[in-house]
């Protein structure tokens, strides 16, 4: 007889990898014996008796202690698991958007119901990121986390500008691999790795941000002349989250990046996912592995399910105790169609300015909450420099000389 | 009051800095109460009150249920380690080369007693590594393990080869850094890192393999010769511990390799260490993270510390099954000074062979036993290919048509 009986909802590709797993595994003492799914016409590629269609019949069974949600919804998967953990079953969610979104109410029902919730999948595929951060960098302070969150859209940078091929057919590629969100813009805008940086922000530095407060820049607006500015330095764009800490001040936003090839993130290609933890005693950690499809994900649901076997619950180590979330100020070089758009007074310090015939760029300080507004209001697209300012510095230099 | 009294054993760098770090937080559980050191004569950085100077002070003190193992010799060591587990006190040791050559003893003993034994310390600094392999890859086959597995040696590989420093200042600064055994030959030599690598052979595949059964090259005959073979080929070498399963047989060995600009193993540089996992739903995963000195140790042994408390203990979830351990025949490239003294016929096939006025090479598949007994004998040096052949290959035929 198993321990857990596990009450499933979705049955996409994770839902049915975990079914198929725990079908064949031992190791595991757990099994699926309801999955709830929305649509009783579809055909299905396993028995019909183990399907129901209405949320109570898991959620009200006495039976079932652990509830395992692979759903699209966001607010359906909330009330899911917001009611599951209220009957005190056990949860598992691979779901970014609404882990982001109601950190602090699912924090606090996992307390009052002494019940635990994982997400493990819901951040970097099968990296052990959260376990990581919970259980090392409790011990020490992180200065810096930062890394390629989403799968989808390095893959697509990679084949975009690693191997020219176009932006369509890069983005078709990715969607046919199951890499991409059914709605391509919750990756190629940065929203995807917005959720996952919000969760990554409780769990490094125990601050309770929602996403909608962090500034997100995807790859949507990436020209051929940024293309061709990034290869001429030997630099790679690379769409980054990241978060850093300054005393009690924490930062953290979502955009393209230049990164130069002494950084490890620079020969992460493809769909891999990375995480860069620069911490005071550990010094620079990285973890690489696939961020994205159907196997990485349902290997990180599955440890998960594991570890609820286990007894395992996330402790919140990592406390805010008096750091805020401020909105910062970054060197950005921002690319442009018309110069004469440009309110170049938006920026506090200016160190390079180029405008051409078609197009033009500008290299400057700016705050980022002048920055959305600018990307908002004008054609233009914005890359952090962090990190690849020395080779943009040696390059303006033999430019100056030549 | 504190739950978990600690006795620990040594009072070098990480026991320092584990003293320290306690003493300062307060998120742990757990609190130093008597150090156990054999010089009663030293000064101490701290009071004397804390200090004893017999094993039994804190064995035979019930008071004490978490002794901390952090001394340099193995066998008194694993005295230390398993009259503590005798007496049902949890235990943490750093100490590779015991945990590696006693692990059957000391899993049993973990058993008999029902108490744990952490020992994620002993492998790659504040890397994971042993606890991805338990919670992760006990999920899912893994078809290699590969990686750098001592921080001392790549920190000379990458002084030598890279910024052309001589071996003997090389080795110096890293005994300056911290980051080389109290006896250098254990790094130099691959001893160290085929400790880990025996413990890894455990963790991944369950085998219990002494490392005395583990081929171990180190990097002590590299020539200059071979440096210039791998830079005309744009490859690296790199000290590298692996294991393969290939079906029910598992290989393991620790030897130079040939890495190519390909795999993220290219890029570790310095006192870094990396594990490369490969498996069969996750595919590849890297971990990097600085595997000597002080600190990343240290918060490699508080991990430990903090996990006892809150109850975490290994389950040896991988089992062999019915995989044994071979030894293998590997692609290898076999530099010399006299070829007359080589006895090609002890490899089975050859790919190329050079021989030049002052020194020449060999590159063929060879039986592990062969190559330990040619290199024992003669005054050669081996590197392995694996990885890198294509552009051994591509090197090799754009030679032959020029």
């Amino acid at each position: 007889m198993s321990k857990y009986r596990i009450g499933l909802f979705g049955f996409g590709c994770v839902g049915q990898g975990l079914y198929e797993t725990l079908q064949r595994n031992n190791q595991i003492d757990a099994e699926v014996v309801k999955i709830c799914v929305k649509d009783s016409t579809k055909k299905r590629p396993i028995a019909d008796d183990i399907f129901v269609y209405s949320a109570d019949q898991i959620l009200e069974d006495d039976t079932i202690d652990l509830v395992v949600e692979l759903i699209d919804d966001a607010a359906t998967a909330f009330t899911i698991v917001s009611e599951s953990l209220s009957k005190r079953k056990r949860v598992v969610s691979a779901n970014k958007k609404m882990v982001a979104e109601k950190l602090g109410e699912l924090i606090q029902l996992q307390k009052e119901h002494n019940t635990p919730l994982l997400y493990e999948g819901a951040v970097c595929g099968s990296i052990p990121i959260i376990k990581t951060l919970d259980e090392y960098y409790s011990l020490e302070k992180v200065n810096e986390i930062k890394g390629i969150f989403n799968g989808s859209t390095n893959y697509i940078l990679t084949k975009v500008i690693e191997e020219s091929k176009s932006y369509q057919d890069a983005l078709k590629a990715a969607q046919d691999n199951g890499f991409a969100e059914t709605d391509p813009v919750l990756d190629v805008e940065g929203y995807d790795p917005k959720y996952k940086l919000a969760i990554v922000l409780q769990h490094t530095f125990g601050l309770q941000v929602h996403p909608d407060d962090i500034f997100n820049q995807g790859i949507q607006s990436i020209t051929q002349a940024d293309i061709q500015f990034a290869a001429e330095r030997d630099l790679k764009i690379k769409l980054l989250s990241r978060a850093s800490r300054y005393g009690d001040k924490v930062t953290g936003f979502v955009a393209p990046h230049f990164v130069s090839k002494e950084s490890p993130l620079f020969h992460v290609e493809n769909e891999y996912n990375a995480a860069l933890i620069e911490g005071e005693f550990a010094d620079e950690q990285v973890l690489i592995g696939k961020g994205a499809g159907k196997l990485p994900t349902g290997l990180a649901v599955l440890s998960d399910v594991a570890a609820i076997t286990r007894g395992y619950h996330y402790d919140y180590p990592n406390k805010s105790d008096k750091s805020t979330f401020i909105t910062s100020e970054e060197e950005v070089y921002v690319s442009f169609e018309n110069g004469e758009v440009i309110d170049f007074g938006l920026f506090n310090t200016i160190s390079e300015k180029y405008i051409g015939q078609k197009s033009g760029y500008v290299i400057g300080e700016i705050k980022l909450d002048k920055l959305k507004r600018l990307i908002k209001e004008k054609n233009v697209n914005a890359i952090f420099t962090s990190g690849a300012e020395e080779e943009i510095e040696v390059h303006r230099l033999s430019y100056s000389y030549a």
